[in-house]
């Protein structure tokens, strides 16, 4: 029976309206729009599903926008959304100008930081706390993470420095024993422990109460009781992890209670202290299918609600990335892998079975898992963190200090880079050309084509020297010319076309696609191009400039990153350098973040699809 | 009475022939030995003398190279490289081609991973004990960390992943209470606790005892003492941080006896978990001087023994920033500071006096400074994050993540930007420029003398959108030419010199002083120049390529950053947009990293100094 309770709320200030008994049917509501939708447009499902209860209950209690709530990675926003004035956009999520399928700032006066990689919601509350009291504000500030964002350097440095607060700032646990997959780590273990605790305020209360009353007789007893209680009143003094660091703790607190929850809520209000309340939920709840498999229901593409089903295949890079490694691994044992809390999505699963003493979660640890590695390579392995490309910015420092300063042999297969799409901004790889670009002792490869991941693989793992990183695109191979006879690999770059011609087109990775297609546009225009496809981008090979000095007198630069730092510029000053003058046109992403939309359409929006590079070329020459 | 034992030690294993008297005049030695060498050359004093009894003692009980020493930081080695083979050389420590001042893995097999920033060690180390696992090689891996270091989130990351290893995997924290200056946070708190508990092990041992012969009579009193039996025993199954990160926590220990130290260490190699010895040190001990005035003797110029006197003035770019942001400051309550546990190096000392309240240091945690900042932000406040450009680079995922991508208004100071002299490698500050050049809604600003600090503060906090950086270098401002008619950084860029000219130079920061000199020199020999002296080095002015469009057939662009994805290779791109056309030459840092010696030294070697300018330009333009 429905109740169309969701129609009522136009913003958090409603709910607090609702009897109790009301509040269990909105969460029904919310559960079935979730579904609905995520079913449709693709999204974050089993995260979502394990919060509504959670989600609810704060704003049945805290007053939004003057109370600020932070959702940490904030792929669990959802019900937020929807109780957040943004019911009847829903459907628009994660579309192009639609609603972010993360907290967006400049989308609702309701979400107060924007959030997308992990571990950063207490930092940003504890800022956002801060300034509060030194202009004078009312509000509390409520940072929602999860146990995986909490084995992430960054919260443990936040909630190290949190201790200064006084009053106004709740932290709660939402402890779903998942990050993407399984949490790893000893954070995990020991959460797990407090979970089936879950009389721990009662226990310490019984304490308190036998420190009380522990009868006192007979002075030899009473000397040995005195210091029972004294010892015990040591150990008790400071009980959980959180306590050590500075907090009131609450809980575990099952998640799906809203009278619980909504009590411990209210109760902590007034409490002098930062506040951490840890909750218990399951990921995927209310769904069956992703309560069984909260992993595969954790990001999903379009699905049938009934069966789960999603026709998605398994053939993309990174499971040709994945595939590849294994094949060496079984040669070489000293080949290692790593990922930061994501084996499935970085096309690991095989390996981790196939090898699993060689194989390493580190838990949301991206730049642990460089110096990690670096420290394998040390001791005399082979390790290849797999990572995503815009999650790998958290290494740079350690990419810099740990592995090329010192010339370590790591390498990094950076997955994702590029355009990702309905992730948006805080998810596009268009940044890893750029920061890697400039660090001595990288090299990097970039194959358009799954055929090659092979070769650069094994390069990467035998020939180079210091770190070598084989960057490749989110999803599928593209358009794959019948005529281009490819060294799957094996050269340095590729030439497409005949070389005694005026135009030039050098580009790399998923972009030779689009601009194979934009040459054949071209030649049905009478125009003649050839292409120069990179497979090393760093360093760029000299012979390459010795087809250049040839007759070419326009050169196209095409590049799915940013423009500024990228392989285009320093393309440009190495060919000044060699003195040789030709007309340069670089197209790339310039000076922008981009937003959410299908990758396609995204590449069409930046002028980097067909059209895009096919027009680019035209205006130019015109 | 001096016995010249270091002269008998030309490995680690010379120790073991000691016997344990001889170690304390050993010790002794070693002090007197680096006292003397660092009052020399300069150099990392306090924290050196503080372990110098935990270095002998563990190359006593473990056998280095077999085993594996690891310093966090690295700037507490000295003891170590004096002990393992490099007595004879340790006069030459910080100079050009002398020893580092920090473990390098080129310079002794002893040291199995070099060190320079914070938080690394139990990182490495655990890639290089799990390499042993894997490949099956004997010996101990140990991480020596300071309390500081624990601060980083690095550190937690490493630790959190440790549990999996079961045996020879040991982490001494050095707990001294301080990082460079008193450590901050709840982690340091924490540690206090235990540090003045030094019977901790003792503690628990009496509860095991009572809990196996606490009496049990009558059926009533049975029950009740087997409940408290029980919940005392959950509460004692875990009791400090490190064990619920899985170690064996053994501690504290006094880290300047000995026999303590020789006991512990040997005590616990059979112990099959990683372990963690809590060992207590006092920086600067044996140095008078150094004990009262820790943080001062932390790094020094040299110094006079008997008096400490350094003759080092307080005037440098950091004190000029950090007067600047005081004048603000009391101005605007809105502006408040941050530092990485760097208060005094980063010039804020009075900042964090005058205004107490607005003053936050984060511990040593990049990372959590720039998210926690954009905190602030979103909060309606003006933070500033004063960082040595090296440590920046930790928080490069956070300016974009939290700061950039929301377009909120932060301000970096980035210290020590381009060559920092004696440090070396993995301290120069060469990539700042190159990893925030390419991200979008920065600023960044680039002073070369005190003068122009206000004006581009004041930008900074109130004209800039976004992400505004000053950069700025170590040490004082350099040569000003008289005829020089500065703006005081009011202008985006300034003209010095006629601009009729075939011949124009731009650069930016404490370069321009180099160039002047330069110009001079050239003009000597007949050959004028004119000099573009960038203050805002992006976005780059258009009004720029009006001057340049002019009669300038040729360009020299100097910087002292990395040659790729630096702000010559993207001034390049600009002006073949603009279809401008010139000779165009950069000169900058080209792919590689750069050793140690004095700051003038290094620019000599590079080739960025007046001669080096100088002949840089004879050679092109002849």
């Amino acid at each position: 029976m429905l109740r169309n309770l969701l129609n009522n709320i136009q913003s958090p200030q409603d709910i607090k309206k609702f009897d109790k008994k009301n509040l269990k049917y909105l969460c029904e509501e919310i559960r079935k729009n979730i579904i609905e939708i995520v079913s449709k447009n693709g999204g974050h499902l089993a995260s979502n599903l394990g919060v509504v209860e959670l989600t609810v209950a704060i704003h049945y209690i805290f007053n939004s926008p003057e109370d600020k709530i932070i959702f940490d990675v904030g792929h669990q926003c959802y019900a937020h959304k929807i109780l957040t004035g943004r019911h009847k956009l829903f459907g628009t999520i994660r579309k192009f100008k639609g609603l972010s399928g993360f907290p967006n700032c400049k989308e609702s006066k309701h979400d107060p930081f924007g959030t997308g990689h992990s571990s950063t919601s207490i930092s940003a509350a504890l800022g956002i706390a801060q300034a509060k009291v030194l202009l004078n504000k009312k509000g509390y500030t409520i940072a929602i993470i999860g146990d995986g964002a909490l084995s992430g350097g960054l919260a443990y440095e936040a909630l190290n420095n949190a201790g200064q607060l006084k009053k106004n700032f709740i932290v709660i646990l939402n402890d779903n024993e998942m990050s993407i997959s399984k949490s790893v780590g000893s954070m995990a273990y020991y959460l797990s422990k407090l979970r089936v605790k879950p009389y721990y305020l009662k226990t310490k209360n019984t304490i308190k109460w036998i420190l009380n009353y522990l009868p006192i007789v007979g002075d030899k007893t009473k000397n040995f009781v005195l210091k029972i209680k004294s010892t015990i009143k040591k150990i008790i003094y400071k009980k959980t992890f959180f306590e050590d660091m500075g907090f009131s703790y609450y809980g575990p607190i099952d998640g799906h209670d809203l009278n619980c929850l909504i009590q411990t809520l209210s109760s902590v209000k007034q409490i002098n202290k930062p506040i951490l309340i840890h909750v218990n939920t399951k990921k995927g709840k209310g769904y069956r299918l992703a309560e069984d498999n909260p992993g595969e229901f954790h990001g999903v593409s379009k699905f049938n609600i009934k069966t789960g089903n999603n026709n998605s295949s398994n053939t993309d890079f990174s499971n040709a990335f994945g595939n590849a490694l294994c094949n060496f691994a079984e040669k070489d044992k000293k080949i290692c892998a790593i990922t930061a809390a994501m084996k499935n999505a970085t096309g690991l699963l095989n390996f981790s079975c196939s090898f699993k003493e060689r194989f390493f979660d580190v838990g949301i640890a991206e730049s642990h898992a460089v110096t990690f590695a670096s420290g394998l390579a040390a001791g005399g392995l082979l390790p290849v963190f797999a990572v995503y490309s815009t999650f790998l910015q958290r290494s740079y420092d350690q990419i810099i200090h740990d592995a090329a300063i010192q010339n370590l042999r790591i390498v990094i297969a950076v997955d994702r880079s590029g355009i990702v799409g309905e992730d948006g901004k805080t998810h596009q790889g268009i940044f890893d050309v750029n920061f890697l670009n400039h660090i001595p002792n990288v090299t990097i490869f970039s194959p358009s084509f799954y055929s090659e991941i092979n070769k650069m693989l094994e390069f990467s793992l035998y020939k180079c020297k210091g770190i070598a990183v084989i960057r490749y695109p989110k999803g599928r191979e593209l358009h794959k010319p019948k005529d281009f006879l490819s060294s799957d690999g094996a050269k340095d770059f590729e030439i497409y076309g005949r070389t005694d011609l005026k135009i030039a087109i050098i580009v790399y990775g998923r972009l030779f696609s689009y601009v194979c297609l934009a040459k054949n546009k071209l030649e049905k225009k009478g125009i003649k191009v050839c292409v120069i496809k990179l497979n090393k981008i760093k360093p760029i090979s000299t012979l390459i400039f010795d087809v250049l000095k040839n007759n070419f007198t326009t050169l196209f630069f095409f590049e799915e990153s940013i423009l500024c730092g990228g392989i285009g510029e320093h393309f440009t000053s190495l060919l000044i350098k060699k003195g040789i003058i030709l007309k340069i046109y670089i197209k790339a992403i310039d000076n922008k973040f981009i937003e959410q939309s299908k990758m396609d359409q995204s590449l069409q929006i930046i002028g980097l699809d067909e059209n895009g590079i096919f027009e680019f070329i035209i205006k130019k020459i015109s």
